[in-house]
């Protein structure tokens, strides 16, 4: 049996581009292993040259297959690309129902797009600490852009703008009331508007009930020097994905330009920071189970005490001690 | 100017079922008022005798139309019911975009139904704290239901499983394909299944796909006794909301007579340690983040220091001192 190899000697080859260590690193940090953590730290500290973004949008609106063109369209620029698709799986058992595996097979046997589906692990959040980690490991892997995409409208698409460069909000029509985009409240958090399907009849309304959207105000000009464009795409006639790729790339120059990519690195900065301390009490709290913190959940259970008081009482007791 | 009634001095109001004390508290918890934690920490020691249900699904599913059949249908057995509607808003105005109090307009006059839309607040995750702290006031104040309804698929949902005793999950015909409520990783949080529409002749579909998908396996059976059923609706026709509303109770019923509510209960109040713990950890953040943490986030944003890294730093140094 060959010896396992600590994660840190890892590194290097990430940073290599090695395949095969990258896929050991990503499954270790999706795993969440504390053995990984001092590679995770290095990975982190070298990475920070890829263009970060965010594809998200209501199930149905065909993001897998806009995302399967537009890394092709990437390719055809000269540039890397790395994807890192989301499987909301089950948060009781922890596995993926529905692998999105396949679906990207039209793209392998090209080194320089590397495709890694992962589950959202519900119990700790949308996007799980391993999304944001196999983010930094793809890009200290060389990939000039890492696109993460997520099915799923909600909280997780609040995650993704947090931890993106440049965050696409998909809409299509004829799923439903167009109303249903402002409903899951991601209109604000989109960089770029993309209306899929449209070679539909319907696709025009979608367009044009957008537009009249951003008109209105109800989207915020977040980015100094841009405006929030709304592009439309057709998979059926392959239309529309140059444009989208096109504004991809302005859209981190404007945020060159203008001094948003600082904005948006502390942004990115605190939700990470947040959301990793969050991660180690959620450590610490499956660290204590049995002992203290069952006495505290009887309390909580039983009336006693309310949460909020509960949490106190544990933060004082475990959160710091290691 | 009237003097500001303190918190704590609304408790018993609010026990005593009093609208105008219930409508307070609940506005202060949702802004997360400091002033009110005493009064939410005593309500919560009140509360506890409510049946708390979620509903949740896809936009577009007719949820809100269902609600508010269902909530006629709770009345009329004797039952005073409150809805707590979740809107999903802007992260970043923390503004709700679309309001859904007005379609709820026709239960209004009634003192025996009480409703009360709230924003999402992304920023504190999904179903924010304000969302757990209503449902223990309308607890408290005397409703025998509350019922917690949420648009969009993903965490929200699971975080509504983990805090009511009957997690309801709708369907419904014609939003595309199927699978997306696999892909939605919700299917498995259920205890009751909702087919929407059901006057529609693509339903039959929906209904078979789910029931086999049941027997495929591929829904826990997390309460012992408990076979989870998959009901059929009509708004159009007026069919199927008693069966909702029996299904709810029998549920309930089930929880109580095979020991699964103190699962149940136990699970819920994980949860909620958990969420307070990371609010208050959220609210240091924000405590303190002219001083030691904009270090940390220069370090973070300059690469310096990995997120891991700098939130046990964070912690160690201001997770604790109050």
């Amino acid at each position: 049996m060959a010896a396992v190899v600590p994660s840190l000697e890892l590194v290097d080859r990430v940073c290599a581009g090695e395949i095969n260590a990258i896929a050991r690193l990503l499954t270790r940090a999706e795993a969440g292993s504390a053995e990984c953590r001092p590679a995770l730290d290095e990975i982190y500290r070298r990475a920070g040259r890829a263009h970060v973004v965010g594809i998200t949008g209501v199930p149905g609106s065909g993001k897998s297959t806009l995302v399967a063109r537009l890394a092709r369209e990437i390719r055809a620029s000269g540039r890397k690309v790395a994807i890192v698709a989301i499987d909301p799986s089950s948060p009781f058992t922890g596995g993926s129902i529905l692998g999105d595996r396949i679906r990207m097979n039209d793209l392998a046997g090209d080194p320089g797009i590397f495709v890694r589906s992962m589950a959202t692990r519900g119990a700790l959040g949308g996007l799980a600490r391993g999304t944001l980690e196999a983010v930094d490991i793809l890009d200290a892997a060389g990939f000039d852009m890492v696109i993460v995409e997520t099915v799923g409208v909600g909280q997780d698409e609040v995650d993704i703008v947090r931890a993106s460069h440049t965050t696409v909000v998909m809409s299509a029509p004829g799923l439903g009331d167009d109303i249903q985009a402002i409903k899951a409240g991601v209109l604000e958090i989109a960089d770029i508007h993309v209306v899929s399907k449209c070679d539909r009849p319907d696709a025009n309304k979608t367009l044009i009930d957008l537009k009249a959207m951003l008109i209105m105000g109800l989207a915020l000009a977040r980015v100094p020097g841009w405006k929030v464009p709304v592009l439309a795409t057709s998979s059926a006639r392959g239309e529309g994905v140059a444009e989208l790729f096109d504004a991809i790339v302005r859209h981190r120059a404007a945020l060159e330009a203008e001094g948003g990519i600082d904005m948006r690195r502390r942004m990115i900065a605190e939700r990470r920071l947040l959301k990793a301390a969050e991660g180690i009490i959620a450590d610490r709290f499956e660290q204590h189970r049995g002992g203290r913190i069952a006495d505290l959940l009887g309390n909580v259970m039983g009336r006693q005490t309310s949460p909020y008081a509960a949490a106190v009482e544990l933060l004082n007791e475990i959160g710091m001690e290691d």
